[in-house]
């Protein structure tokens, strides 16, 4: 890669992760629209789907299980910060091995933590997959703890917005919540689809302001994203959470979902 | 460079800008002491300031008047955003021709606007020169008119925090002002110079809040950064500046320190 690219120099990009089962890529569709998303707020044009697909196709291919990663970066050019008026991304496809993760973080649930770092607040930069990730990465380098699966990140008001690669959900007397997402924080495939899966199974939702106290005495907490669809929370610092009814049902729901290019 | 840097990844590294006059990088101590800093806020080990140092006096050579470009990051490796436990950092140096300025932009002074990207908050990344800069890049999308010179952000709390690509200084009653950079912004190397040298002449200076209303209401403006030295602002939006006593001062003084490798 050059290393006039604007996506080292500035993180002038975005990227998507994709869990690969048999062969294929999973949500296709979804992650393109949130890609497209993201061109369109960056004012980065030019990104053939097409040619991501063929990559794509092409890395995927006998991969029981793996981890395809596309990087979009506005390219090469421009002045300082601004950018050139003519578009020409960069295109990056790559494979990577499924993370190691226990088994049991699907079965019994992952141990999490509260991360010191607070996310700042930037309602242009709120829900797209952006490569300026900084913050995500001075949070995640808080522990080391083998047996802590995630952090979550609180922004200045003290409101809990995500987990450093995760969205987070709680159920409270039979409800959902998921933190809502306008000032920074990034929308989540399955964060979408577990939404439209509570709707389906009639358990009223809503994205909104949830102190790190609401989350701790929630009767259920559950984080997702692409890769593991859902992880039950056991524990949160001293507190702990035991299976829970609507984590299970919606999980139940989530796995078929997972199944083939949805596009 | 590796697709697999965490440079391009998630920004996760740090960059300086030099002027280059006379086949020598100027202010270079005070340069590297600002990328140390930020390699200790990130926790990135292993840079080698003599190797920086051979890179850039080769690349510097019979270069009358140019700009050097250091990128260091944190290299490839680690586990999603978990940086790895060894530090093995990635060296970029670039030399890049001088920006076409005009000359009037020193003699005259500068055009600037107001942005409406605003700063998020960051405690933990204010002042260092990261590779997170979607923010300046978005805002230095605003506008294409070529006499405007650079826009100013502001936080999310309408403070004026610095301009796309320079640091901004007011004078108001024969004292200096900067904003205060402790929760977002880039500590610029000349605008610590500018404070010492007002110091000398007798000028007080504070690092403060500085709403948009007291800089149009200042008697003098000016830019700093380590390729301009000190920029004039003549016009801000509808108000007009004549040339100003202590901009002019300031700027004199600044201009024989621009000599000579000081370290």
């Amino acid at each position: 890669m050059s290393c006039q690219d604007r996506g080292l120099l500035y993180g002038d990009g975005l990227f998507e992760t994709l869990l690969v089962v048999d062969g294929a890529p999973r949500r296709w569709r979804q992650h393109m629209q949130r890609l497209k998303e993201g061109c369109s707020r960056l004012g980065i044009g030019g990104v053939e789907e097409a040619k991501l697909r063929a990559d794509a196709e092409a890395l995927c291919t006998n991969k029981a299980r793996a981890v395809l990663k596309i990087v979009i970066t506005r390219g090469a050019g421009g002045r300082g910060y601004r950018p050139s008026a003519q578009s020409d991304p960069t295109r990056i496809v790559q494979i990577h091995p499924y993370p190691e993760y226990s088994s049991q973080y699907w079965s019994r649930g992952v141990k999490v933590r509260v991360c010191q770092h607070r996310l700042g607040a930037n309602p242009a930069l709120a829900g797209i997959k952006h490569l300026n990730r900084l913050e995500q990465v001075l949070a995640r380098s808080e522990w080391d703890e083998p047996d802590v699966a995630e952090g979550l990140m609180l922004d200045s008001g003290e409101n809990v917005v995500e987990g450093t690669m995760t969205n987070v959900f709680v159920v409270k007397n039979k409800r959902l919540y998921t933190p809502d997402l306008t000032s920074c924080g990034v929308k989540g495939i399955v964060r979408d689809g577990v939404i439209d899966i509570a709707e389906n199974l009639g358990v009223s939702s809503a994205e909104t302001e949830l102190s790190l106290d609401d989350v701790r005495q929630a009767d259920e907490i559950f984080l997702t994203n692409s890769l593991i669809g859902i992880w039950p929370v056991m524990q949160l610092e001293r507190c702990t959470y035991g299976p829970g009814l609507i984590t299970q049902q919606v999980a139940e729901k989530l796995a078929p979902w997972n199944n083939g290019w949805i596009s």
